[in-house]
């Protein structure tokens, strides 16, 4: 039965048009349609059972499933985008996502022709297994402070990896602690007594024959992490090099160069492509980001359907807990959200392969935008994602702090999105920065000692500075920061909303956050002016800086929502429903941080209530599509993991019966009650043995 | 070594006088310091083991702990509050929470003087042990939704328990899993086949010999919850039962009777007795607060005084993390408002107290302010301190991840304060009620039918109402609501900071505060009063309300914070320090809420962020006593439990040293290798059982 139906049938739009809408193309969704329902049928992939387990049988049980997964991906010939889709439908962390995910790009973005010839086919048939080993025990974000050193031995050809100190060990590479078999390990090189900054080299780890760490290699797993189940089906590494010798040719040459010689070359191929992977890898993180929310927000918009507290009259049923303002008003912007994400996350990926082409014709113009671009979103999206993923699981009230709500798990497994790939706050620094720089002529912050400040940003400093000096001469600011271009008008333009309506006017809208996000860049660079040393000044004001590159950010995710929305969408009553959803996206962005709205004066108070107004009338409005919303993000009961999530609403029944398989109840009478209860109870604590 | 020495050199106040303030009296301050060393001291009470305990492994182990903290209590011959204390630092949660903090509490507070006499000395003793069993899988925030019947027999004089429906089925109560023998039962009361809403029963549940369940009782655990270790250690129950029978004089009876004759009667002790309980668990829940916040910010303060990166000049150390200012921005407002809890939560003891004594001199009068009070700050508080230790482990970088830095079990162990004892929003709704109808004679929006939707305020709603009659009569606002009483010049008054340094007193802060909060209450009264049904403008409002009950709440933080300033402080340097703290709290409060203060033109723009530039002055002025104002809270590294926040700032070997103990590193090679890992190498996966 149908716990939902109701629900259901309430809906005003075509939710197969809208799965399609969500997946982004028809094929897209079949794939994913049925790959996710093979691995939902197949047993071998059963998760329900992963928070219970302890840490060794946990980590044995991902092995098998990364084996098997591999194996069906063979048997049944599946596509490289079945395979993928296969991976993630499987959703349990796994060396394979290191191997997948940045062993191989790492590979392909730096490695030479013939690096990528001799290393890829091996790594393509999982011959061998390889994790990206850049952080050490003593340095993450700050990718030049790492210690590991590679220097080159000009008698045999080979550089010596070594680990000088206990900070310099490898710490956290996934994948590493007890299944790879290489790694990119990235070190500080030095040839001829000279160093040369951090490169990545291809090192052997463990025995192609016995698993057993090479010779001057010690390698182990650095322990549990956060949650039950999530992360610790990975085993994130801590490894020590003790003069460990390596081929020359294991340097990943594609951008610099050791000769036989030892002399240290810079190629051609301009420094920045070191930055694809990065920038890889981030725009991955923020396509992610829709996807944890919105299962999310599956499960709390179900349950919150399902769940009924109060408000009976007559004794006829409770009220439905997702009918109280209260709820709406946290849940539906989240839900709002998902699909925010989902869209600017199309664009990113627009934008990445658009980058990538241009690069591919050594056309260099739009690697900073899409840089800052990546850097930016991806800080925005994970940060509201983990904040969304731990509301829903408050909107679950008590039964979502149980492991079988699914989202205890989603929350731990998600949140070092947040930090890994650079720390949010730094990224969003970095952020600013490139976007400063693009356009203020009265911005002249950086140079190159600034940028070491600033994480990752360090190597694409120069390229900024050439960005700067042409930005001088009158060239127009473009993409995401055109609206730069309108400073005068943004700056002096006031709000002409009159009635809660005119907030829908998608317009007026855009204009209100392009005048939030000029004005406090403009604010934060009239602070900054103050400065004599404006090195001083950024660290002072960082703060400010901050907000203002989240005032850009959301001006960029609510700008691509109100682009979707231009291009023609089919099915009843689908575009209406992306609409509304739209609004609340940016009425309640524009409640969350009214101060900064009314701060700069392009707002009214009284404005500002009008948007408050029209973001409930939209609640109302998405209120009983809220559950067909849901059911638009097409996941099975398998890949959502949670009872209080599930597709027929049959919740309490589920809950009870699960309760029951936990170990604690294999015995009436629990392990220790002989021991430690029963000698309490009839005082005779003091003969016990404890 | 101690690696934080030169941050202990450069702390400007006198820490002992300041450990001091933070117990509350010196000698509250002994009793702890001693008994938090005793349990450090003593392996038996180990810890760090805790997460990569499989979950019987983890409940037996917390059994014997529970046993042996019991077993030192006598030895030592502890007094209450020493042992009380000693498990408070055991630091696990187990049944003894509940049998203590719970069951003794409702027998206590809702038991006639003879059932206190024959209860009380046997649970004094632990001869038997209790939990409280409200919640239902169906029915929690509404109790008087509960489904479990209690029905009179008069033929045997006995009360029938029976659970009716599967959602009746008891659920989350912490002890009833495994341990409890007997429970506080709430359930329907039904006399001569009449209904007379929710009681609390007496109930035995499990034999004190076998301690197998008794007949016609169904009872085991409910499964894992969130995080490792975590509260897995505690047995959250489920319970049916198959109409078990027991006396009549079981059911608790201060309050209201059954006879022998099943009639059922009020006693002259007010309903709202009842509510002591509730009161008092709120109470502590609001003092644990600051604890737990205190705790994560000992632990993120250290480690970012001990964690480097980026900026180092010329060769020299990198930057300590904590002198970013981005950092201090996250950090430094989640230390003051571990003080300003602190402070809190010392007065809400001082006031639930104060309630206590008036109650037993039957004075009712100041009962809803203090519901409200405690019921409001406990929301307030529980939100900001999950979110705060959260932010605490993000703060940390990647190493905030792992299990060994004490975060993660923190947040886990410490997240569903935000549910149980009423849901957070829930109990805010209630607050803003209370408060709005206490005031104002224009806000006539209470009545019967009203509270019901209202979670826990059910009973105490005619007991309001008594208190709006009365107001009506002119009587003046007192309390915490005194503030209301100036209406009329909170209006109209405008900020006159024209400096930074303006922000520092007192008096201005303290108006801007009540003006933001009055004229929140004002604006949705206004708004209330649209609604021609009162309850529906309150539906549709809720939100609103919501927020200007926040408003109340922080209002209240920040008046008792500068009270507490306002008494005489001895020590060098320690008010300064004190002062300092309530800036950043206020301040960073009023920062994060300027929408607020802005929307109800207290405050221009400029004025806000004269504010901002103060703020930033106190980090400046509190960055070098940072580390001394966290030794101030006096933590055991066994109670820290956490490598990252150790007292010696020693991280990194420490790190390195828990990461072998992980049970995945019992071997080498890891278990499953060869069935898993080595058949994929070696493309042998077609043939391998998987
Ligand atoms: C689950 C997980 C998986 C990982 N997988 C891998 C992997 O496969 N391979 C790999 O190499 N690494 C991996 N990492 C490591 C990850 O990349 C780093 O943890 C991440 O880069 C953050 O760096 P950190 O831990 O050094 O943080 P830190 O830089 O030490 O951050 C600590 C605090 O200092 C602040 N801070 C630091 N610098 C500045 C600054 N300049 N200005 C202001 N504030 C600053 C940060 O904001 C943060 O609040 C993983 C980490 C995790 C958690
Ligand atoms: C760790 C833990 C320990 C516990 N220990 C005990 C124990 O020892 N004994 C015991 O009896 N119970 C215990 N509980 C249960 C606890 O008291 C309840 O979980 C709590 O009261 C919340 O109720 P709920 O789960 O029914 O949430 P729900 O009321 O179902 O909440 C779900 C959502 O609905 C919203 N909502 C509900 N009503 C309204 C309304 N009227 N207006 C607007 N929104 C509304 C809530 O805000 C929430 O977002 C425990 C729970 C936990 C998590
Ligand atoms: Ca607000």
């Amino acid at each position: 039965m149908d716990y939902l139906a109701d629900e259901r049938k309430k809906a005003e739009f075509d939710v197969d048009e809208m799965k399609i809408i969500w997946a982004g193309s028809r094929h897209t969704f079949e794939v994913s349609d049925r790959i996710s329902k093979l691995v939902a049928n197949d047993p071998g992939f059963r998760k329900d059972n992963r928070t219970m387990l302890a840490r060794k049988e946990l980590f044995k049980n991902t092995l098998r499933k990364a084996a098997y997964a591999w194996k069906r991906i063979h048997e049944l010939h599946l596509s490289e985008e079945e395979a993928s889709r296969l991976r993630f439908y499987v959703d349990e962390p796994a060396y394979t996502d290191l191997h997948w995910g940045m062993f191989v790009p790492a590979i392909k973005g730096q490695g030479t022709d013939e690096q990528q010839k001799k290393w890829l086919p091996l790594a393509y048939k999982m011959q061998i297994i390889g994790c990206y080993a850049q952080t050490e025990l003593g340095h993450g974000s700050n990718v030049q402070g790492l210690e590991t050193t590679a220097t080159f031995d000009p008698q045999t050809d080979e550089f010596v990896i070594h680990s000088p100190t206990l900070t310099s060990s490898k710490w956290w590479p996934g994948g590493l602690g007890k299944v790879s078999t290489h790694g990119v390990v990235y070190a500080r090189l030095i040839t001829n007594g000279e160093e040369h900054g951090i490169h990545g080299f291809i090192v052997q780890l463990r025995s192609l024959e016995d698993h057993l760490p090479l010779p001057g290699v010690t390698v182990g797993d650095i322990g549990m992490k956060f949650g039950n189940g999530a992360y610790n089906t990975m085993d994130n590494g801590v490894l020590r090099f003790d003069h460990v010798r390596i081929p020359r040719n294991q340097m990943l040459m594609r951008v610099s160069q050791v000769t036989r010689d030892g002399k240290y070359k810079q190629s051609d191929v301009p420094r920045q492509l070191v930055y694809g992977t990065m920038v890889y890898v981030r725009q991955t993180i923020v396509a992610d980001a829709s996807c944890a929310l919105s299962r999310a927000v599956t499960i709390a918009t179900r349950y919150s359907a399902v769940r009924r507290q109060f408000g009976s009259q007559n004794g006829g049923p409770e009220t439905q807990v997702i009918d109280y303002k209260t709820q709406q008003n946290r849940l539906f912007p989240l839900l709002a959200s998902a699909y925010a994400f989902k869209f600017v996350g199309e664009w990113l990926t627009w934008l990445y392969n658009d980058v990538t082409q241009r690069l591919q014709a050594s056309d260099f113009s739009t690697l900073p935008e899409a840089h800052a671009c990546t850097a930016g979103l991806k800080s925005l999206t994970t940060t509201a994602t983990a904040d969304g993923i731990e509301e829903c699981r408050k909107l679950c009230g008590g039964h979502g702090y149980l492991c079988s709500s699914g989202l205890p798990e989603l929350f731990a497994v998600y949140v070092p999105a947040c930090t890994y790939e650079g720390d949010n706050t730094v990224l969003l620094l970095q952020h600013i920065f490139t976007r400063v720089v693009q356009y203020g002529k009265h911005f002249k912050l950086l140079d190159n000692k600034m940028s070491c400040g600033l994480s990752l940003l360090v190597l694409v400093a120069r390229f900024l500075m050439k960005t700067v000096s042409q930005l001088g001469s009158g060239k127009k600011p473009l993409g995401t920061i055109a609206y730069m271009g309108k400073i005068e008008h943004l700056m002096q333009s006031r709000c002409t909303v009159q009635k809660a309506e005119d907030w829908l006017k998608p317009s007026q809208v855009l204009e209100a956050f392009e005048a939030r996000a000029v004005k406090m860049a403009v604010s934060c660079a009239k602070n900054l002016s103050k400065f004599t040393n404006p090195e001083e000044g950024f660290a002072e004001l960082s703060a400010d800086l901050v907000e203002a590159a989240v005032a850009h950010c959301q001006l960029i995710v609510v700008s691509k929502f109100i682009d979707k929305l231009q291009q023609d969408i089919p099915g009843k009553g689908v575009k209406q429903q992306l609409e509304a959803l739209c609004g609340i996206y940016y009425l309640y962005l524009l409640h969350k941080h009214q101060g900064d709205f009314l701060a700069t004066s392009y707002l009214t108070p009284k404005q500002a209530a009008l948007a408050n107004d029209q973001l409930r009338s939209l609640y109302t409005k998405v209120r009983p599509n809220a559950v067909a919303l849901v059911d638009s993000f097409n996941y099975t009961d398998h890949f959502l993991g949670s009872i209080l999530g599930c597709y027929d609403g049959n919740v309490y029944p589920k809950l009870y019966d699960a309760a029951w398989k936990d170990p604690l109840n294999d015995s009436v009478v629990p392990e220790g009650y002989h021991e430690y209860v029963r000698p309490l109870l009839k005082q005779q604590l003091h003969t016990a043995k404890l």
